[in-house]
């Protein structure tokens, strides 16, 4: 079975950290992840640079990863204004956050959960009138899905009623996601069940936040009942201010890890992930960042799902510089 | 459904650490561990102190616990000698650590594999010439059942069949250990439910280190699969000389959260957990110590699996001591 690992970082993760990383640092940065084998990379975020400058350079980003062979390049955008212009730096697919819990909605983007359905609504109709083969994929994470640190628990019944209301907007794919870290396997497994019984193949992927420790456990779930694409971010970046102390996404390299040893294919090399690793922190000296594989490396007689083996210790950072937390 | 949840903190993860608690802050963090609802607790091992003298104290740890009402207090023996001394002290349960990796069983406890197989008739023999109501459980871990940091991986095949075998010498649980973190969440369900088939109820728990942060990973595989007794240490100490850079067990704090979440009825509370972390870093200053819940607490809206609620950042740790890492 193959796994699409959807590396956020470049979006996710840069924008929780204070410190702006220059424009050719996150172009080197994602260029080694491309290297590594990650097909779907998350670049930047359309949204106002006044409320976060170090996601001004989204455009440049895009376009300067856009020659990338095999690499679908996505970008966040809140409304229409952000869509247009991901759409014309030439992102292939663009995400746009719809919040679950209505507090979180107005704090995020500024207008309520049933306004930022209509929003998908009018950037699927712009989508549509581009010419035949320029318009991007319109994929949706709906946020606090699993809850809200605002709002606290969030309806089940409410999340999968905006699945099909997003559907019926045209989304390409709608997916699930928990940027607080509170989602447990349990309410996982009935989640992305009732979503895939609600939507059928519109149903996207899981983006899971280790603010609890249950990152990895979540995934385990959510493959379970037939989810395949999975957000992640190197070194575990990302993160809510909501959540003090709290680490961000799940981590790249142990997700790539976990599931290659299960013999699920990602068709990600974790020698080459180690390099994007030792680029990201020369990048981002002094920023903590996260994960267990970087520091041992894969056991002895680890063979990736393809069959391929790596001697122990692959995938551990040798490279760390000097300057880096 | 009730899950046990085994703390092995005192031995396993203070054996791995140079220091040597004193056996009043031994007693002192495990009577804290008992106030928060663990019904078992692993308390100390009865090996050579020479080797290991961190747990040379293990007879009076026994006796100091053994009035904490509804605990089964564990010791763990690699032969007859500790088994006897671990039985005199006063210990409910024995668990004995068997490797499935020949070349480990040689580094860790002296003899083959074979060898330690038949070891645990000889404990068991001794155990039912006891007098009724002073019979011990025997309880075996096949440590390295998941791969060896010597031997690399560890036929599966050979894993069950020692199950088989421990189970015809008269023990009375024989649960799988992956001291070295290699286990992965597809080889947890495929060894686990080829146990539960081979030995049916005297299947036991699982023992997970998180090396490569899987280790709630592999508790979900395992739950799934019908296990429902899980070791876990407080503040994730532990670990094996042989993984460095790892961390040990999975987190006691970050299972029970989980677990709990999931409405899986543990019967701990995490304030109260948090209580014990204050203890154990008040005995081990400067030590470093994991987990994700104790620095975040359970999310807004939490419920107990009773269905209990707690309030937002319970299970954080407040009264960190000044001393500590």
């Amino acid at each position: 079975m193959n796994i699409l690992v959807s590396e956020v970082g470049p979006r996710d993760g840069l924008q929780s950290i204070h410190r702006t990383m220059p424009t050719e640092a996150k172009l080197r940065w994602i260029r080694a992840l491309a290297a590594a084998g990650l097909r779907e990379i998350e670049v930047g975020s359309f949204v106002n640079p006044k409320k976060l400058p170090q996601m001004a350079d989204a455009a440049a980003v895009v376009r300067g990863a856009l020659d990338l062979p095999g690499v679908t390049v996505m970008a966040l955008a809140p409304n229409l204004r952000g869509a247009q212009a991901a759409g014309a730096a030439g992102a292939h697919k663009i995400t746009m956050p719809v919040s679950a819990s209505y507090l979180h909605s107005l704090a995020n983007i500024g207008v309520t959960t049933d306004q930022a359905i209509l929003q998908v609504g009018e950037v699927v109709a712009w989508r549509d009138s581009l010419p035949a083969g320029a318009r991007p994929d319109i994929e949706i994470g709906i946020s606090t899905a699993f809850g809200c640190t605002i709002e606290g628990p969030v309806p089940e019944d409410r999340v999968i009623d905006m699945a099909v209301r997003l559907a019926e907007q045209g989304a390409d794919s709608i997916g699930l996601s928990d940027g607080v870290g509170y989602a447990n396997p349990a309410q996982v497994k009935r989640l992305f069940t009732r979503l895939h019984a609600e939507i059928g193949a519109k149903a996207g992927g899981a983006h899971f936040h280790n603010t609890r420790g249950q990152g990895l456990a979540n995934v385990i779930a959510a493959l379970d009942v037939g989810v395949t694409t999975f957000d992640a971010s190197q070194g575990g970046i990302g993160g809510c201010p909501y959540s003090p102390g709290a680490t961000g996404n799940i981590v790249t390299e142990d997700l790539v890890w976990m599931l290659e040893a299960m013999g699920l294919d990602t068709g990600i090399d974790l020698a080459r992930l180690a390099e994007a690793r030792a680029i990201l922190l020369e990048g981002l000296p002094g920023e903590a960042v996260y994960g267990y594989l970087p520091e041992v490396g894969v056991e002895k007689g680890f063979h990736y799902a393809s069959g391929a083996a790596a001697p122990e210790g692959t995938g551990k950072l040798v490279a760390r510089p000097a300057v880096a937390a």
